[in-house]
This record gives C-alpha cells, structure tokens and sequence, in this order.
C-alpha cells in the first residue's frame, strides 16, 4: 500500500496529484462559481462531452474559444468520451464495431457516436485532457457476459482514438493529452489484458472506467489491489466516476492519482454531508433543528469557515432554497480535497 | 422634483438613504450568500414575516440569537408584517376588527394574525425595523370600494401595533423601530388621512404600501406626486413592494428613501435582466448565444466583471442550471443599488 504524488503539465498549467475533480456537467459545478469551485482546492475540473454537445454544441463552446474561457474557469479542463453517457442514460441502444446509435432520452433524436466523432467533439470543446471513447458493461448482473466483448471493442476503439487524436493534432501548437481507459469488469485476466494493452499505446495517462457501476464495494477495492502492481511510474492513473470518501481512501493508497464523481455535489443538493470521520449526515433532519454548531467545525471551507448554523441549513434545505446545496456542495467538495491533500503533506 | 439623502440610525448600524432592501424572504435572498447580497451594495435585508413564522416559527430563530445571527446577513434587517402575504397569499381569509382568519395555502392550516400577534412575532424574529399589521387592498378592480373600510381599519390597527411595540419593548435595552404604514388605495382624500395620521403616531418611520399591486403605473406615479409634499424631514420614507428601475427613479425624484422588492431577484431567476437605460433584456433570447461580451460592459457587479458571457449565461439557463439565476440576480441588485447610489453622490 502506498499513495504518491505525482505532478504533470497541461496546456491550462500544472497539476498535482491525488486529486479530485468537480463534475460541472454543463460547463458549470452545479450552483457554484468557477471561483468557488477553485476555493475548495480544485486543480481541474471536469464537463461531459455528451451533454455539452446534445444541449449547446461544441461549434459555439469553440467559438467561445473552448471550455474553459467559455465556463469562466479558465484552468486545467477535462472531458469524458460520452461512453459512460451512453451507458446510463440511453435506454435503447445499438452497439456495433462503427460505434453506438440511440435515442437522446430528452429529445428522441437520433444520436451517433464514434471513436472519432467523440475525439472531434473533444476537439472542438478545446479540454486539456481528453478521454478515450470506451464500451462500458454494468456490473449489476444485467450485462453478463459482455464483459470481454466490450473490453476488446474498447481496444480497438482506443486504437482509432489514438489515430483520430493523431490527425487532428497535427498542425497544432498544444494539442490536448488522452487518457486511455482499462475495461474489463470484474474479470482480473481481463483486466490485465486492457491494462497492458492501453498501456501499450500512446497514451498520456491510464484510467480505470467500469468500476463504480453497481457492484460491491469489497470487489471494486479487490480490482484496485489487483491492478496496483501493474501500474509503471510515469503516467496518471484516473479511477474514473469515483468520490466516496471511504473510496478514495482506498484507492488512493493502492497507487490512484486522480479521480472525478458527481457524489460530493449531487449528496450536497439532497443535503447529505461528510463529517470528520467520514461520517454521512442529512442536514434535513429534525435534530439539526436547534444545532447553531457550524457544518463540520474541524472544516476549513467556505461554508464551514461562514456564518451558517446547521439550524440555517437544515432551515433551507426544509423550504427548497438552492442556498442550501450550494453551502453542503462547497463542503463535500472541500472535504474530499481535503482527502486528496492529506496525502501530499 | 428632489431626492434627499438621509441617514439613520438602527440597531445593527448607521443605513444611508436611498436604498434598496434585497428580499430574502425565508432567511437567504434565493441563491445567494449575505456575502453576496452585500457586495450588491445592499445596507439592510428584507425577510418575510409570514413566511418565518409558518415555515420554521419566529422561537427557532429566537433561540438561534435573532435573524441577523440565523441567516448570517449580520447586518440590518427588516421583517414587513404578515399583511401583505394575507393579502397576496389567502384566497379564503375572514378579516374582522381583531384581525385575519385564513387558511394557510400549503397546509390548510388555520392561521389567525392580528396586530398584536404580529408584533410579537417580529420581536421574537428580531429585526431592527419591524412594520405595522395592516388591510391591503387590491387595486385591480377586484376589492373596489373597500378602501376607506380598509384604511381605517389598518389606522386602529396602527394604534394597536404601538401600544403592543410599547409593551413589548419595556425593560429592552434596543427595541426595534416601527414603521407606521400609509394606505388608501388611489384616492387622494384617503391617502391624505392615512398620511396624517401615521404621520401623527409615534412610528419611526412612514411606509407607503399598497402601491404597486395591480394599478397603472401612471396612477401609483400620481400618488406618488400627490404624497410628496406632506413629507416631513425627520423620518423615512419607505415605498414597499417597488423595485422597477422607472419607478425607483421616479419615487427617488419625488422623495422616497427606501426600498424593497422581488423583483431584480425573480427576474433573474427567470433570465430577465436590466441593462444600460432601463432596457429589459432576456437572457433566453437566441440571439445571445454566441454573445461573448458581459451581461452589461458598464456595471461594475460581481457577474459583470467577472468571467461570465451571455453566451454562457444564455446556455445555463436554458439547461436549467441554477448558477444562471444566481448571476443574474446579483447584477439585478446592483442594477437597483446603483439607482440609489447615483442620488447620494
């Protein structure tokens, strides 16, 4: 067991490692400013290429001269492939080797992604790191069976990202880094497989998706044990759609740099709060009634540090003011930085 | 035509007139930090009685050290009296010579408000202006012929809310100070012996209400005019429940010092905004979605100088992410604050 600190460079600036990134969906961390997202110790933050293209597209963001002067947070941006998106969200879909078709669950339309148009919509969004375009398996049992087919196809998908980033780099001053991502469900020898393969190829940093998706937590940890061995010095290793404190803990300590979840804001919408000791808390409850005691008193954030009473919070959250996920997402941000910061002291 | 600059003096400091009260009507101006709100230039906060009083109860917020300590705002504070939500609120309501029987619409529960019970609760919410219980009545057509009942009515009612502020002020070393308010609807006859009689009381301040719920705008600006030269120097001002750019300007020019509406704040929320001479734009507006300037280059708020383009603003409203309201609220506010600051330099 050993967590370490790594630094590497973006065309946004350098960041270093573990560290944790905000999820702003749509260009924005829900509720919350660049500035107090960046307030909370975040380095880099993450959009979804999927929903920045099915609601704005990425022909304005590039106009607007890409993510991160078009969000205000003008730092070290990531984006994912859309491969998890079209995991989660689309109920009807067709797999083929060419890539994915289905139906945008908003709007009915008829949506294709490819290993190449996922690298050109990342293109266009201008992030600093990009992600691979991967097929992803649920791990609740529905998917059975799919996991080596899926894990191939993310290989010879990854190749084509790899080709696909090649030519749209060409002629560019920074091109952005991509970051392969190791499948395989829970099946250690294919795991191993997708591992050695992205480690293989050009890539600027390795992620670990398909964990995280319905099953144990005891067999995503064994994954994690798993795969330390094998990871080399020289790149990040990003445990992708993780946040739980209890997680990154873990994780952290068996060698992963980065990771990104929407947990820490979408718990602090709904009023879930951790606390020293990585309890969780519901700010709604009737005992925060009276409670003029601040969040978490150990806590350096914003909220923590501010005038508000888990009595003002519990108040809030009771009569449906956005207030209140605002102070909880800043603190649950700020905490599991904090997690991340423990381990470069 | 002269607006003044007037100071006074409360219990949580000095304010400086003109000056627009931002409404936080449940304890927080929706979205926003005191922080915020104060950055806006904002001196004193607004919070709604009724609304504290049956959504959380005025003994919590006691036992938390008062609104100013519970909300965080720390400063200034203002609770209107409950009358206006009777008004606004009730569809079934019973008014009688002790005060108002109605059902609460959420609950159904059975609310009774008198002077009396309102003063007390104000009390127990600790504001340092607190206002007088009065019979609104509505100018659209709806309640004609009610305006003298109800002004005579809210005059007796002033009596009790004085007797009752003397009562509850005995042995307290800061008691808050009472505004008197002025009704009659449009008739001048009415206004005039609404006027002199709260003129006539012992209040610290005189509120002109029931404007602004229904009449042209020419009809409130007319009573506005009628109203002006009655003014004495020694008190306040307050036009309640006006918040429009014109309206302000006019009140301002015809001798009102302060202000209170939900206005700047809702239409934020909805993506209107005000820019440069009053215009009325809305961020929705497909024309601003490769806008890539400020929402208004001249102003000086947090939004405005900060990295925020209509572009963005354009695209997280129509996503519905709430940071778009945020940033159009707080520029809303400035808007109003800077009418009031041109009048003081």
């Amino acid at each position: 067991m050993s967590s370490r600190v790594f630094q590497f460079d973006t065309n946004h600036g350098q960041i270093t490692t573990p560290l944790f990134m905000p999820v702003g969906t749509l260009g924005a961390v829900k509720g919350l400013t660049p500035d107090e997202v960046r307030a909370t110790g975040a380095q880099i933050m993450l959009a979804n290429t999927y929903h920045m293209h099915v609601r704005l597209g990425e022909r304005t963001v590039k106009k607007q001269g890409g993510l991160q002067k078009f969000t205000g947070w003008n730092g070290p941006m990531l984006t994912d492939s859309g491969g998890f998106q079209v995991f989660s969200l689309a109920k009807i879909r067709k797999i083929t080797e060419e890539g994915v078709t289905f139906a945008e669950p908003r709007t009915g339309d008829k949506i294709v992604l490819t290993p190449e148009k996922s690298m050109q919509i990342q293109f266009d969004l201008g992030a600093d790191i990009i992600m691979a375009f991967d097929d992803v398996v649920s791990l609740d049992g529905s998917e059975a069976g799919r996991e080596r087919e899926a894990m191939e196809r993310s290989m010879r998908w990854l190749e084509r990202c790899v080709a696909e980033h090649k030519r749209l780099s060409e002629g560019m001053n920074k091109p952005p880094l991509l970051f392969g991502i190791v499948q395989g469900g829970l099946d250690q020898q294919l795991r191993k497989e997708s591992f050695e393969f992205v480690q293989s190829q050009p890539v600027a940093g390795i992620a670990i998706g398909g964990l995280s998706v319905g099953e144990p937590r005891q067999e995503m940890h064994a994954m994690l044990e798993f795969l330390q061995p094998l990871y080399t010095d020289d790149r990040p290793r990003y445990l992708m759609g993780v946040g739980h404190p209890i997680d990154m803990r873990f994780a952290i300590e068996h060698g992963i740099d980065m990771f990104d979840c929407v947990l820490p804001t979408r718990n602090g919408r709904h009023g879930t709060a951790w606390i020293k000791g990585d309890q969780q808390i519901n700010l709604r409850a009737e005992m925060y009634k009276e409670d003029s005691r601040v969040l978490d008193p150990g806590c350096d954030c914003a909220t923590c540090t501010g005038p508000y009473s888990r009595s003002l919070i519990r108040h809030l959250l009771h009569v449906g003011e956005m207030l209140a996920g605002r102070l909880i997402s800043i603190h649950n941000l700020r905490y599991v930085q904090r997690i991340c910061d423990a381990n470069k002291a």
